[in-house]
């Protein structure tokens, strides 16, 4: 019987070409897919939610396999797994630590796909905010050293909030898309010692969106731009009156909804990040 | 003037086929040479303290420069970071950084040698002993998601502290050494969190020595081992006794001392820790 799956995935994409298969280099889906054809014992292929670039990290990454194989359902995470480790280590197992790993398998209805039964994506991106720079971080923030102003960023943040045409906020060159509208369902940034974290809820996203309305808040943060201009930029639909892209090293794929009640609940984060900040 | 110059260096070792110059692959002295060749004007070469392997980080390597050169001192470790920082980043210089950077750089007395002026060295271990494996720290730690008892560690840890013969504890194929005698002025093992952090202090260190020794009590913290059996492994001078090789990248080149005080200082933190657990 064929067995619609639905895979949750973690990775580290520092040393990936990011998640579409490409021939002649290292992505997430190429690597995954490899190793899952060697595991299952015929040909698979992989369709992910979110096709990550180079650099960028996946906290929950999803992605849907349809086929039929003899292994159990419960048992294809280790298994796969136990092929993607790193070969240092210790003793045995120990320390054995693949830079992709698949965090859980689950047998879905026929009709469900990762990336079309999406609602929403989460995504997570990580300011370091010190004074010095951390060399042992560059891969996993992007590192600020003069003070933010997170107040400013939270009120242009909040302009953000709602159903706007993103064009800005796009870069050429991504997936060609019917709109460049999308529903942001929240946009929190807190601080974690001397971190910022910005979380951005939506229905979906444009190329290098997260990534740009990060750069842009960036600039307001550091005093650059006021959060007034903010309603100005996505009225121009320009990507020249837009904020830089800031590095994907910051940018973690945190999750994916495929619910309602997710959408729900992300909704009234950013009312409770409005009234703890206001 | 000639001048002598030492220098300060801390790198991310990750992505280094570890300190040592060797044609066609990217090592940590092979890059300053470059760098520093650069800003110098002229081809410099650079002698350092540990010959740290690949994979292998540093808080504070240190090397020797000697010549003649119009850049003045305080401005050569801007000079050189810049032009090793990672192109990856944001608007102008922020999220510029780079694996490698020159922490400081001094000038010293004529006799002076960054590797044969050291009195010692610390090296740091990083065990990360969460339940779970984290691929986000898997260059950075060695992760150990068994229960490690500590307390039986330190109890090993104590037999190797003094001046014995560490040939048990040394991989054959390092630099030949004159003799395998070694002192340990410090070996100390602190929780911080779900990490094992390993500190040892001594006069030198053979080829392995740190991750072989960390290898051995990490089979001592799973139960594998006595602590008991500590002494008879280094009367045995048979590599063979010893415990396996802990990967590289927990190993952190810590400190390196020049001067008696800061050797006694090393000492007595390993009399606090004594009585800490005792």
């Amino acid at each position: 019987m064929e067995r619609n799956l639905l895979l949750k995935i973690e990775y580290d994409g520092s040393e990936f070409f990011g998640w579409q298969r490409q021939p002649g280099v290292r992505t997430v889906q190429g690597t995954l897919e490899e190793a899952l054809s060697c595991v299952l014992g015929t040909q698979v292929q992989i369709q992910g939610t979110s096709r990550t670039d180079a650099g960028v990290h996946a906290l929950a990454q999803h992605a849907s396999l349809c086929g039929t194989f003899g292994i159990p359902t419960e048992r294809i995470a280790q298994a796969v797994n136990n092929r993607l480790a790193g070969k240092s280590g210790g003793i045995g197992k120990i320390g054995r630590v693949g830079d992709v790993r698949i965090l859980s398998v689950n047998e879905m209805p026929t009709a469900f796909h990762a990336r079309f039964s999406s609602l929403g994506k989460r995504y997570r991106y990580l300011i370091g905010n010190s004074r010095e720079t951390d060399i042992f971080r560059r891969r996993y923030c992007y590192q600020v050293t003069e003070p933010l102003d997170a107040e400013a960023m939270r009120a242009a943040a909040r302009c953000f909030v709602g159903t706007h045409d993103f064009a800005a906020f796009q870069t050429s060159g991504g997936t060609p898309r019917q709109t460049t509208v999308r529903t942001i369902y929240s946009l929190t940034i807190n601080r974690q010692g001397d971190d910022l974290l910005l979380e951005v809820t939506g229905d979906g996203f444009l190329y290098n969106m997260v990534r740009i309305l990060t750069g842009t808040l960036v600039e307001v943060g550091l005093g650059r731009r006021n959060p007034g201009e903010m309603n100005g930029i996505l009225e121009s639909c320009d990507r020249q009156e837009a904020g830089h892209t800031a590095p994907p090293q910051g940018l973690y794929l945190a999750e994916v909804f495929y619910t309602e009640d997710e959408i729900r609940r992300a909704q009234q984060e950013n009312e409770n990040q409005k009234q703890d900040t206001m």
